[in-house]
């Protein structure tokens, strides 16, 4: 048993979590301290009462470091094979999209590279951005997959999954992305391409999965909804026979323009719809008034250096479900820094520091349901915490650029990153 | 004797400060290898030649990671007391610039704090600083004063720099910057304040940096040349009457207006030019003419969430020399990496990841006349340079957010920071 004490700001979010203009309620102890059995929290209080009602633990003196729950990125393609820095660079160099195309590049780059990649290799490759993720203090990450496109190789990437999942420090929970793209197999023919995923991928990833997998729950399933790649119908055509073998639901919507995204995954009970740049007032309503979360990928037009982010506070004004994600990948933002999405998100999207928080924790653990086990400090929850390098929570998206985790919890074990 | 080996790209910028569209000629030796005898670069090279060549080196294996110059931050406000999270968010919630005033906010806050913070203080808050830029590979960074405008502060704060130069990894240049604002003691009389600086601190300055540095180059002086601040006659008052007592220059000019404070940097033969947002294409002229270098603050855009960067490359194409820099400082932009920048500049500026590079070690390194020394991995060069977590230094502005320095060469001696 250990018990951390010394911690000014205790940011619990121990309400669960948060819609509309509630996000941001921190639940804030002070002078707090948490006591942790094995890979549980078993109490959370103020520092004086729990050192008189476990004075058996073992004390761990924070000594005046604020505590966060774990970040958690509900929103990455982790496993990828190779590297388009190349890619990046004609960009800059003034190059064309048909230029770059023509050199072998864009998500067809990633697609070659990653159909040629050993699991081992798949692997390794992920993991260091695994690594990276957690030592800036993601303890749980979703991993997509969808640089295969063909059936060996998006199973090959659901098997690196597990296998880091398993391995690694990080926690990860996957999602099957076999319509990321059209596959040269099928260039033309995106009806033929629904067609393979409806009737022979889904199900044979299904049973994949519970040979692998067994009891555990099936992986997310994720469209990427956009005009030249899946168009509404199919997508919804794609999302409801996913629905039909029980997979739950994910939507990757409005990034580039508005297709109706948003709505559908409201109206099929998608667990979140992703990206939402384009997104129309009427389809914040809708998707406002379902249990489906807004998952904002602030790094995306970032990285593009483009000027349009995520409507948010219009999100949050129709008390819509908001959370925060990287979308870690090779061709638009290669970051894995949950730390660096807050302190885009406050001054991209105009959250405060609390609100950001808010949607990199509680509510991104609700955007793969998983907030019933992390993203807050309460008893009976995972221990996944962040001790930082400042006692003032809010110093997490003011300053920027670095990395402000001192120490990771997970699961109960302590990681020390400070420098 | 060291010998570091197995460096796929090693880029050296061995042809010295770049101007105009030379900027990002790398210098690169592909498998190549470095051999340093204590502070000093002893050889560079192909691999198997100086393998040949220093039979008797320890060999140290960097296994196929790439090698750059130590970063060179050349604008910095890194000694402060105090910390403005509070006022971030309070723009965040909506409160209006006035509210935050009167809420005790801005320059003031800072003033405030720094002017009751002891030597000690002052020196504890910015070494913080000064160790995670150096674990980010800044391996030489100007600092300012200008958190005092009076002469006790001010010289506190010089005083904060040296100490911390000797005590610290990271090598510091520092800069005297009286004019930074206008003190409360002095409000709305700046000619009295520009009198002041000039009959007063100036030279006081200068007497107690030879008590206190010996022969050391003295500071540069560095005024805030903006609407409401110094304005431009001001501005050359206090530039001449430094030149006349023999400090070097450098400038912020253009950041909110423009004032024609490029062109007076040129005129004046100021080391640099920083900011430079608002200057106009014939300034760009006056200052591509010139030795003076652009130092380009992306950061403080970026910082601000406002759309407008420096035209970086109507600098360039008017062949004039273009630096990057942090600008670290509590009130638009608290970011200590390097590595950031490069990937703002090259989304924001468009420059090429090399241009980036060049403008981060060999050119801004001449911004603070430091470019005989560090800023390149050359024979008879410093030791400073750092080992990447990728064969290809590109990365560095590709991927982005976290940290892709693994090891740091500081003088000779070797720091690991690798995961």
């Amino acid at each position: 048993m250990i018990l951390f004490h010394n911690i000014p700001q205790l940011i619990t979010f121990a309400s669960g979590s948060q819609r509309g203009l509630r996000l941001g309620e921190l639940g804030m102890v002070e002078n707090g301290a948490i006591v942790c059995e094995g890979e549980i929290i078993l109490a959370v209080g103020e520092t004086d009462a729990l050192l008189n009602q476990f004075p058996q633990a073992d004390r761990i003196d924070l000594a005046g470091r604020a505590v966060v729950p774990g970040f958690v990125d509900p929103h990455t393609h982790l496993i990828w094979a190779g590297n388009r820095a190349n890619e990046f660079e004609m960009r800059l160099q003034g190059k064309t999209y048909m230029e770059i195309m023509a050199a072998g590049g864009g998500i067809l780059a990633t697609l070659t590279a990653t159909r040629k990649a050993s699991l081992d290799q798949l692997v390794e490759e992920a993991r260091r951005r695994a690594d990276a993720a957690f030592s800036f203090g993601t303890t749980t990450m979703e991993a997509k997959t969808g640089y295969g496109l063909d059936i060996e190789t998006e199973l090959r990437q659901l098997e690196a999954i597990l296998e880091l999942d398993r391995d690694a420090l990080i926690d990860l929970v996957p999602t099957y992305m076999g319509a990321h793209a059209i596959p040269p197999e099928f260039k033309g023919d995106s009806a033929g391409y629904t067609r393979f995923l409806c009737e022979e991928a889904l199900p044979a990833t299904k049973i994949w999965w519970q040979q692998h997998a067994g009891e555990r729950q099936l992986p997310f399933v994720d469209v990427f909804c956009e005009a030249g790649v899946f168009e509404i119908e199919e997508t919804r055509e794609i999302l409801t026979a996913a629905k039909a073998l029980g997979f739950p639901l994910k939507l990757h919507a409005d990034e580039f323009e508005n297709l109706g995204g948003a709505s559908l995954a409201a109206e099929l009970g998608a667990v979140s719809a992703d990206h939402l740049v384009k997104t129309s007032a009427e389809d914040i309503q809708r998707l406002a008034a379902s249990e489906t979360v807004a998952v904002s990928l602030p790094g995306t037009p970032f990285g593009l250096a483009q000027s349009e982010y995520t409507p948010a506070r219009q999100i949050l004004a129709a008390d819509g479900y908001l959370a925060l994600a990287t979308d870690l990948n090779p061709g638009t933002t290669w970051n894995e820094s949950m730390q660096f999405i807050q302190a885009l998100a406050c001054r991209y999207l105009k959250l405060t520091p609390a609100q950001a928080l808010a949607a990199s924790t509680i509510n991104s653990a609700k955007a793969i349901l998983l907030d019933h086990k992390v993203g807050s400090i309460e008893a009976g929850k995972q221990a996944d915490f962040l001790a930082l390098n400042t006692p003032d929570y809010r110093n997490l998206s003011y300053r920027y650029g670095g990395n402000q985790v001192d120490l990771v919890v997970k699961k109960g074990e302590i990681y020390p990153f400070a420098f």
